[in-house]
């Protein structure tokens, strides 16, 4: 009898997770299967603007792993991931060393700071559970503490988003809806509440349709957004943000949503990469690699018609992790391997509240169609990933 | 026709607010009251552990001033006191001034340092709705913030509790009772949250029956609460506390509550006082001052059994209040003044969750008995102060 090949899945992230449920389906008996993640639950990286704004709890954005995933097929190690070795096909975690047939990397992202100095020191730039469940306690004590100072200090109520992207606009898009409720309850005026964003690109949300993108920055403004666009931040400090005009906007909450890089493990461990994301072949596996599939926000994939890169989003990697696990079959059972070719069905940005817009195909929504929408998106993931159990027991009521 | 007397009130506590809800009822037609508080709310001091640590909305521990006394009876001017012009009968408020024929100080109190140096620049003093709002954020945070740190920082999870009386007890009993909770939300392992309840007299709740005092320390170590007991603090820093011993204990949260002193405009407008506290006469007039009456944690009354002050509560300064308004009406009767002896009907300190010790007339109450003698004893406030429909709008269910 022939020893079962290791298969080694990195990260729980979307990519990881559909990779998973769909190995264990596909080659659980015929293949070791371990995944590896530093948490021992799984999260919706795109939900986390509500937690992050307090608008959901966290909890709602994760699920404990064991809870999803089919633990007699597939072995669960709750440690983190130091390095890859490819030429001994091992990977290193910060308590152990797991050996690999088929690797698949779904690290996922860390913020992109753009070289700009201070974004670590001062500024909330971890899009985590972890991360924001201390973005949304330090937002509330600076409502709590506000009144509490016998000089009052305005900053302690203005926040800063530093990039109009999906996520920076997601989180504004909450943060903004629940601005008049945390002022209710901490006795504030509205009008002490500042809310910017400061964005160095010539337009909020690149790649939206204009139309789409006015009607976001109209109803965000209507809710005491100010928009600074085309307006790089140079330095991030302990008092706020200095332009790259010098002027200064002083501020105790800084969140830092400028767009992500891949995971830096990647170039620790020596992958050819261009800010952390492998250009990976068709079939999904690193250059040079016939052992190794990168999925996910480490992955990158050109767009030929516009020719510039996917964005990283959760849509695209669980597309990728169904090619990856019909890959992997395919190299057990000696087939041939596919291409992988994106298809985009829609991209839905929520406003807060009821509002959001999108594109579905080529037709644009608004208001609470885009809001049932992206809730009906955020459910169809929770179908792909666990069934109409998981749907039930974890989705969102559209209505 | 006679001109109307003034009756000013400073203070919408415990005290100032049953004056003037009897005040209204028997001399709102022959006299201009009017009651002067920094808020527009009036609120439960001796709630607020519950929201300091997060167990209740600070919401339930307030009302709003008109929503309780009869506004058609009672101006209410919101300011702040500044200074009493006794010599002028005049008041001077930050954005004004009022004359009196008839004054009534409610003013409560601050908190008492003992000259400990960076209590007021380190830890939280402030026994405020606004002041518990910021140490129940704080302490949120602290435990959001733990796990982004790459190192983790177990100060972050050490709450030092400086003082063992009645307000330092019943807060670590509703923090005690919440940390499980907080630790489960934020995945923090119980182990690494340290609670410090550090007390310079040799005994926690002093007055207390030692029995009653064991109860409430077993019951507190065993949800992981240290007693340091005989242990004076030298001084608050940013890291923590340094005790007399010359030890550090560090903390990012220290909260004081090692006893109140009364306003200090009691001493800014030269009144003869002991740590903001006037000696009053038997009718709870000011020593040589015919027209103002001193009420509540500002006034100090002597209990002759043991020839020691009676500690400031709620229930004194209530009872105070209903002699206080009967002898406002007797001066302007010409009738003679009552003299003022307190009756304690009972003492209970809460514990957290179903727990509580307390004392009613001569029997020892523990646990949920206990508990039950407290919600009705703050039910009980309510009814004297709004009748039962306050009570069934704002009353706690003390089943």
């Amino acid at each position: 009898m022939l020893k079962k090949p290791n298969i080694v899945l990195l990260g729980a992230g979307y990519g990881g997770m559909i990779t998973a449920a769909r190995l264990s389906k596909k080659v659980g008996h015929d293949a070791n299967i371990t995944l590896v993640n530093k948490h021992d639950y799984h999260y919706q990286t795109t939900w986390l603007h509500e937690p992050a704004a307090g608008t959901l709890s966290a909890d709602r954005t994760r699920m404990p792993i064991d809870s999803v995933l089919d633990l007699n097929k597939i072995n669960f190690v709750k440690d983190e991931v130091v390095e890859i070795k490819r030429e001994e096909k091992k990977v290193v975690l910060k308590q152990g060393e797991l050996e690999y047939d088929y690797l698949v990397v779904g690290l996922g992202s860390e913020a992109e700071t753009f070289g700009v100095p201070g974004v670590h020191e001062y500024a909330y730039c971890k899009w985590t559970v972890n991360g924001v469940r201390e973005v949304k306690e330090h937002i509330e004590y600076q409502f709590a503490k506000y009144n509490n100072l016998s000089e009052k200090k305005d900053e302690l109520l203005t926040f800063i988003v530093a990039g109009a992207g999906f996520t920076g606009i997601e989180f504004i898009g909450e943060l903004s809806e629940r601005v008049p409720e945390l002022c209710k309850t901490y006795d504030i005026p509205q009008e002490k509440v500042k809310m910017y964003v400061i964005e160095a690109a010539p337009t909020a949300l690149p790649g939206f349709d204009p139309e789409l993108v006015e009607y976001a920055m109209n109803l965000l403004e209507s809710r005491g957004v100010e928009f600074k666009i085309n307006c790089p931040i140079k330095e991030v400090t302990e008092a706020g943000v200095i332009l790259a005009s010098g002027d200064e906007i002083k501020a105790e909450t800084v969140v830092w949503a400028t767009g992500v890089r891949g995971s830096s493990i990647i170039e620790k461990s020596g992958f050819e990469a261009m800010r952390g994301r492998i250009k990976v072949e068709p079939d999904l596996r690193a250059p040079g690699h016939e052992d190794v599939f990168v999925i996910g926000d480490c992955a990158l994939i050109i767009n030929e018609e516009i020719n510039r890169p996917y964005p990283p989003t959760a849509q695209i990697a669980m597309q990728m992790a169904e090619t990856c696990a019909s890959n992997i079959k395919a190299l057990m059972d000696g087939g041939s391997l596919q291409s992988f070719t994106p298809e985009i069905k829609g991209t839905v940005a929520s406003l807060g509240g009821k509002e959001a817009i999108g594109v579905v195909g080529s037709k644009k929504l608004f208001g609470s169609t885009a809001n049932f929408m992206k809730k009906m998106i955020d459910n169809r993931y929770l179908f792909l990933l666990g069934g109409p159990g998981l749907v039930l027991k974890r989705g969102k009521n559209p209505m």
